[in-house]
Parts: structure tokens; sequence; C-alpha cells
């Protein structure tokens, strides 16, 4: 869809008649009260679930979203849309730059989790949705969920951050900007201006999402998964090839994503991540983010996540606690890191579909 | 020195006539009972304390040793000798192959932990030394100090691992990894024939470095230091310059590494690093390694450090202890993570200097 009101940017600057572009799942039945918002996180996009087109791969959320599955497409109509700032449709530093008519490059604002979260509410307009059933998401996902209620606290009737954080803290910042300065050290970047060039920083980009893709997984899940195993031989190779198995691993990791992502729209979207610090808009006090809403949250984190640690999820259910809001919080048990979110995690995908399902039936 | 005596390698290769750079500090006695090898980590080199000539700041481990220090240079003779594979005068990737004339670059053979330790075991004979009194080294130099005992089980009359660990993890080779693909992705890597061209892969290497950097320090260390300060300025800039003071500080460290360390020297000690694995070199059973020896171990460990967990450290206890081994072993709680080592941390230093001061009075 394009949006064609105004949407003043944190930057301010103010963008006009922007594409958003979305995928829906189930039926929006006729109260219009089964809507799920789900908001994807860094390296996701809106093909939910399903076959992704572009990657012809399972759909980010395949375990969790379907029939039958904790996210119930038989029960509820599922809306998720590229953030601004991405490269899968939505408004970002891949498009045309109205004024210049060249591509935006680094010319694109500075978006934040902020502008995403208002750019993306346009599609309850666009949906005639008056109230949404849930919010749900991890990771940045999840911080889109917070500013989402708190920018709209009687919008959705429940929230579900999982794996997420109300402040990006200094080491996700020192990752993000590992992965930055890996781009930028990449010299068909460009600083930017590559789209004119045909030519793309593919090394950078992977570099950037092998640092990323480990911080993802728990130093035990790598350990059990590979431990010193060796890539295809029987001996070290005495050079630089990749002789253990996790090194072809993260080689083929940051291959295959650069086929799909585009590096400008990583260093925005790692930039929006940082920028996020939702006690920060309300003077250190995160529960003044909540104080309006009735809003029922359901805070989820993962025993081995040490990217997002179950302390940085409990510092949000103890900012709900203050103010007397209704949130639920359970920590699952998880060998997966972060990624626990993302996978088929038995625990973590019961605990999401009772708290859906009972929330609904109250309905 | 140089070595004249013939090496041969883990790869197979043999090197001959090649030169060790080392530093010396306090004096040897006349019993010859007094010297302690101190093993560099990954990006240390000879120049333990007092001013270091190249950087002309403090040398690496200037809380440790020095007059009246843990490592006290009034009462010991302290040997540290820059690690075969670097490039800080030992023999490295940027010496001249004696075959072709040219520099080595990435002809260099790849070399070991073992290679390192029985190349530095040379300076016992040019000091004339039968046995050590200690052999100490933290991190890399720690698995140097296990590979020395396991070789030379009557060589050292002591041996301090510190921060270390018998074989190196999944997610230890995957940060090296990420270093290493950040030097190959640098254009003026060249596979490694750079020096020829009189270019350096100096964007690639400060990335590796701020990656390492990373893991160097614990999340709450850089919560506490940095936080979500930012750098000389009052508000975000929305922009992609170092808006937060971690940034700025992961940017200067990768800034100045580059002035004084190699590139392919990263590769090739990383690489040895990855390649560590003392009981995989006896069947994968860690004890065989020591059972001759009658040297007295002690183990130290930090709390906060998640690259070489404690686990990782006690696992060597562990196996010391099921041969009845003389093992002393100290957790200290600190919230430095691995740099802790290399930091003013008091119970450490007082730990450190108990356990030689004890031991070197029953000399």
């Amino acid at each position: 869809m394009i949006v064609r009101k105004p949407l003043k940017l944190d930057c301010g600057k103010t963008i006009n008649n922007f594409p958003i572009a979305y995928e829906t799942y189930g039926s929006l039945n006729n109260k219009k009260d089964n809507a799920i918002l789900v908001f994807h996180a860094l390296t996701g996009d809106q093909y939910v679930t399903g076959i992704n087109p572009v990657t012809n791969k399972d759909g980010w959320w395949s375990h969790a979203v379907g029939p039958d599955k904790s996210v119930d497409t038989n029960k509820y109509f599922i809306i998720c849309a590229n953030i601004i700032g991405g490269c899968m449709g939505s408004y970002g530093p891949g498009h045309q730059d109205p004024d210049t008519q060249k591509i935006f490059g680094t010319n694109f604002p500075v978006i934040t989790i902020n502008d995403m979260v208002n750019a993306q509410y346009n599609l309850l307009d666009h949906f005639q949705i008056k109230k949404l059933f849930s919010v749900i998401g991890g990771s940045m996902g999840g911080m889109q969920v917070l500013q989402f209620v708190s920018n709209f606290p009687d919008k959705t009737k429940t929230a579900v951050p999982i794996a997420c954080s109300s402040s990006h803290s200094a080491q996700n910042i020192a990752f993000n900007e590992l992965g930055r300065q890996a781009i930028a050290a990449d010299n068909n970047w460009n600083n930017g201006e590559y789209f004119s060039k045909n030519i793309s920083p593919d090394k950078g980009l992977a570099v950037a999402r092998m640092a990323a893709h480990i911080t993802y997984l728990s130093k035990k899940s790598l350990q059990e998964k590979f431990g010193r195993k060796l890539q295809k031989r029987e001996h070290l190779k005495f050079g630089f090839d990749a002789d253990f198995q996790i090194e072809s691993y993260l080689r083929y990791q940051g291959s295959i994503f650069v086929d799909r992502f585009d590096a400008n729209s990583y260093l925005y979207i790692t930039r929006a991540m940082d920028y996020f610090d939702l006690p920060g808009q309300f003077k250190g006090n995160l529960s003044d983010a909540f104080k309006e809403t009735k809003t029922k949250f359901f805070i989820i984190s993962f025993t081995s996540d040490w990217l997002y640690p179950t302390q940085e999820n409990k510092d949000i259910v103890i900012a709900l606690n203050a103010i007397g809001a209704d949130v639920g919080f359970v920590e699952i048990e998880s060998d997966k890191g972060h990624d626990s979110f993302l996978l088929d995690v038995p625990d973590f995908l019961k605990a999401l579909k009772n708290f859906l399902e009972k929330s609904y039936s109250d309905n």
C-alpha cells in the first residue's frame, strides 16, 4: 500500500506517499477483532510463514505461524509488514529520492523504531481495524511491540514482546557497530552509492552477517552442534580454507544473506535498534511508557539468550508491575540462544499458543 | 637470537636459522633457578612491562610484572619472546622466504601452539637454564603454558595457565574466523601479498580487532563503562557517525591496532589458536598430556570471562586431579571479562604473587 498521510520522522524530516509492503495470513472476521500485527526482526521480512517467494525457503516464523500453530491462521488474521528502512518493498534506502530522482542510499533519512511503528499503524486504517487482538514480535520485533503499545495504548488487546529489551545495551550497540564498520570497510560500499555502479558490498555485508549470527546462538549450542568437527576432511589442512564445520557454516550464512539483503538497509535497521531507548523517551522511567494502557502483556525470554538476556526482559515486567499493568512472564529453558524464538522450541510455542488462546476466548 | 637448530613444524615443513625476538627483565641468579618464561596472547609481544618501544605505551602486562609486583623483577628473571608467526621480530609471514627472496605472506607455513612452544624452548639452551621456575601466560599464553608442560614435563617447577582452555571452543573458532574473513574481505589484503604493493588491509584488520575487543569485555563492564553515553554530543545525530561512546571507543581500538599489527600475522595466530586441542593430541584424554610431570600448577579463571569461561579452566583442573598432579585453582570475581588478566584486578594479582612467592620459597 502507499501511505498518503505524511509521516514526521524522529529525525525531523517528513515522508509522504511512501510504500509499505505487507502480507496477510488467515481471514479478518466480521467483528474485526481477530487481527494480529506481527513485527519482524532485523533481517526478517513480511513473509512470516509459507514459502518466501524471494528465498524460496520457509518464512522466518513458520514454526509459530500457520493452521493450528501458536499463532493460528485458522483463528486469527495475521498482518506483517516490511519495516520502513528495509529492502523488501517498504520505503527504504534502495528507493528513489523524489527530490533528486536518484537512489537514496545514505541520503535516506535515519529512521527509528518509533518511525517504523508509526508507519505500520497505517495498516489499521487500511483494514479498518479499530483494535488489534495482539501485537507480537521477537528481538527488534519485540521493541516494536513495546513502542506500539506506548504510542497507541488502546489499539491492541494484548502484546507479546519476545527476547528483547526496552533499551539497546552497550554490547548490542557494539556488535551492530561492528557490522556497520564491516560494511563500510568494503570498498564497494562507496559511502552507500553502489546502486548506480552495479556493484554491492557483498563481502562486508557477509562479515556483518557472520558477526551477528554468532550472537544469535549460545556458546553451548555451537559446541554441541559444531564443536571441533572438521568439514569434509579427516585432518587439519594447515591452511586458511574452512577446516572446521563452524567456519564453513558461517561462510555459508554470510554468502546466502547477501543474496537477499541490502547493505544500506542493514546500516539503517541496526541504527534504529541502537537508537531504541524507550525509558529514554520518558525521562528514564519505563513505567511511564505504559501508564495509559490496558493492554495485557505476555513477556517471553530464553535462558541461553545472551544478546537480550532474561534480565533485560524482566526489567520490562518490573516496569509494568510498578503501574499494576496486566503482565505475564515466562523464561523458557532453551540452549538455542537468541534464535530460540525462531526455532522449534516446544515450550515456547506452547506458552505463546496458550496465552493467545486464553486471551482470545475472553473476547 | 637466531635459532640454528632445525624445527620440524606440525604442518610437516621444517624451518631453519630463524629469528626469535625476546626481552628479559630482572637478573638470572647464579643457580639459574629463578627464570620465568612468560607467553604472550594473540596481540601481545615480548614487551611485557616498562615502555613498549613500538607503541610508546606501557607493556601489556605492566600491572603484573615489575619490581615488587606479582611477577617480581627484583626476584625473578623474566623472559618473554614474540611467538613465531608474530610480527614483532620473531619469524613470521612478514619475513623473507629464503627460497624465493620474497616476503612470505600466506606462503609462511601454518604454525601451531606446539610449534610456538618448541621454538621458544630454544631460549632455555640460550640462557643455559636447566629448569625454569615457572611458565606463565593468559589466554593464548595459557595454551602455551599447557603445551609447554606437556612437551617438557621436567623443564619447569611451576606453571600458571590463566583464563584459557585446553581446546578451542566452536564459539571461539567462530569469532576468530570472523576476524579472518574481515581481513580477507579487504581488497588490500590481496591474498596476503600486500607488502610488495605498499598497501595493507587496515580496514579489514580494524574490523577484526573490533570484533575481538568486544569478546574481551563483559556485557556488564561495557554497560557500566559506556552504557548509552553519547560521544561529545547532547543529542543523537541521526546519521552514521559515532553517536555513542562505545562506537567511538571501538573505532579507536581498531585504528590504533593497525599501526602495530600485521594482518597476515593475525591470520596465522588465530589459526594456531583454533588448531589448539591438547586432549586431541592424546586421543581425547587431557590427563595423558600431563602424566609425566611433577610441575606444580596454579590455574586462574575469571567469573565474567565468557570467551574462556571458568568451566573450561576447571576442565584442566579436573584432568590434573585425575592423575594426582599438584594443582591449585582459583576463580577470581571480576566484572572485567576476559581482559581481567591484563588489568588491575587486585585479587588476581595477589593470588598470582602469593603462588609464586610460596613456590619460590620452597626452592
